[in-house]
């Protein structure tokens, strides 16, 4: 099957909760009305990220059932389509979570909680105590991770190995300097993630500015040879149409195989 | 302290053992010259890449302690400089090694036999058994891996985790293809490889054509941030200056680290 998979490159307003989701239930059904089979939105996309205390984190956290969240399965009525994006999750335990949640018009498919903390979301996020998952869908078998987790190529690796065809990434990358010419760290991190490992990743940044942090905009698919097939057009809609399966052909030589070649018995890990 | 690299990127010509010992041996000497404390030549130098056959590999291979190799260790005499590349290697079992060897002015260091092995090198190559070692040396913590053993994030992985502050890579890489503007898809590997581990990495690939096969020249001394530092120059030597301890600093803010942040229980490698 073809998928198209479509990234909706947002700039949250932080503490806002009310606008960026509806915000962000505009991205969806624009996403939809351009094919979308899968929508993917930024991490903490329904927040904003420099949350700056356990209190700012609660005044905006939701649950993944909450029921504003129908604002954004009522495009995909009628579709299989689905979406996942990050939010500020209460958990039932009445902690915090740094969660991506996938949607369909139906309610919940799945949650993640971020496994990796970067820097202050130590402070108030607890840290996801299960592995970032693989899902079985109409639209091929999808792994879903969360920004920072990307930097270890154990996650990749991981969700690999369960049979991910293709990566959902919501992110909320700094920005970092780089020289002249050259792309973002962290969007060549991920190409190299989707090579190492032959699937498709889909990256969804944000852009604008945070209490003086400056965001990416990296958003970017990738297929399995690690090249980019899409970035965001004028309006941050990076749109790609994905032969999923083909991910799962790892041979590379008659002999050579990506996962097949491993040597776990070497390894230190 | 401060440590001068030097990659010596050659052309091996096929089968010449004779030629390829000697020119080297003058690479290391102008290596050696130039400032050189770490010499790195690339995959099999000695005998040039394409073999062909168990008896082609047989005819050009040597063992670690020939005594021909003193053409390499010549230039390091006076001096605590090291040198590896990559040798055919008959081992006293009577099998071929895709090796590399270590050396100093007064014999073999280490030898590390290759534990992945792409397409041909199957046909006539038994894989390591041994993992990538690391060592401590005057110049920091060496960690030394072949070619195509960069393309599983575990063993750089595993090198960093071992303490390695220096990955010494000697590669043989295929020209493959690659959009306009693009770095070689094996650069960018290896680039995200030292920012993943926040090692250096210093590559020493070839250059030519081999029965129809042509070579990348991706030569490359790259930095704990996945920054290129040097590349070659004309005459085909890339030189960098590193304060290999500097990879040692692993906390990327005051609450996050390169390595300390991995949740191996959650990974199923």
């Amino acid at each position: 099957v073809t998928v198209r998979v479509v990234c909706a490159q947002l700039d949250p307003v932080l503490l806002d909760l009310p606008g960026n989701l509806a915000r962000a239930a505009d991205a969806v059904a624009t996403a939809v009305g351009r094919g979308a089979d899968i929508v993917v939105l930024p991490e903490l996309v329904t927040s904003g990220y420099l949350l700056d205390s356990t209190d700012e984190a609660m005044s905006v956290a939701i649950t993944p059932d909450d029921a504003r969240l129908a604002a954004w399965r009522a495009p995909l009525r009628g579709t299989g389509s689905l979406v996942v994006g990050g939010i500020c999750e209460r958990g039932e335990d009445g902690r915090l979570y740094n969660s991506a949640v996938l949607l369909d018009a139906g309610g919940v498919v799945a949650v993640y909680r971020k496994t990796h903390l970067w820097n202050r979301e130590k402070r108030f996020f607890t840290p996801g105590a299960e592995p970032a998952p693989v899902l079985d869908t109409a639209f091929g078998r999808i792994g879903i991770l969360v920004c920072y987790d990307l930097e270890f190529p154990e996650v990749p690796r991981t969700l690999a190995l369960a049979g991910a065809d293709l990566l959902l990434a919501p992110t909320n990358w700094s920005e970092l300097p780089r020289p002249a010419g050259e792309q973002p760290p962290q969007v060549l991190n991920a190409r190299m993630a989707a090579r190492a490992n032959h699937v498709f990743v889909a990256v969804c940044d944000r852009t604008g500015t945070e209490r003086g942090q400056r965001w990416t905009g990296g958003t970017a698919v990738i297929d399995p040879e690690g090249w980019v097939l899409a970035l965001p057009d004028e309006d941050g809609y990076a749109i790609a149409d994905l032969v999923v399966e083909s991910a799962r052909n790892r041979q590379t030589s008659t002999v050579n195989h990506v996962l097949g070649d491993r040597r776990p018995d070497l390894y230190r890990l």
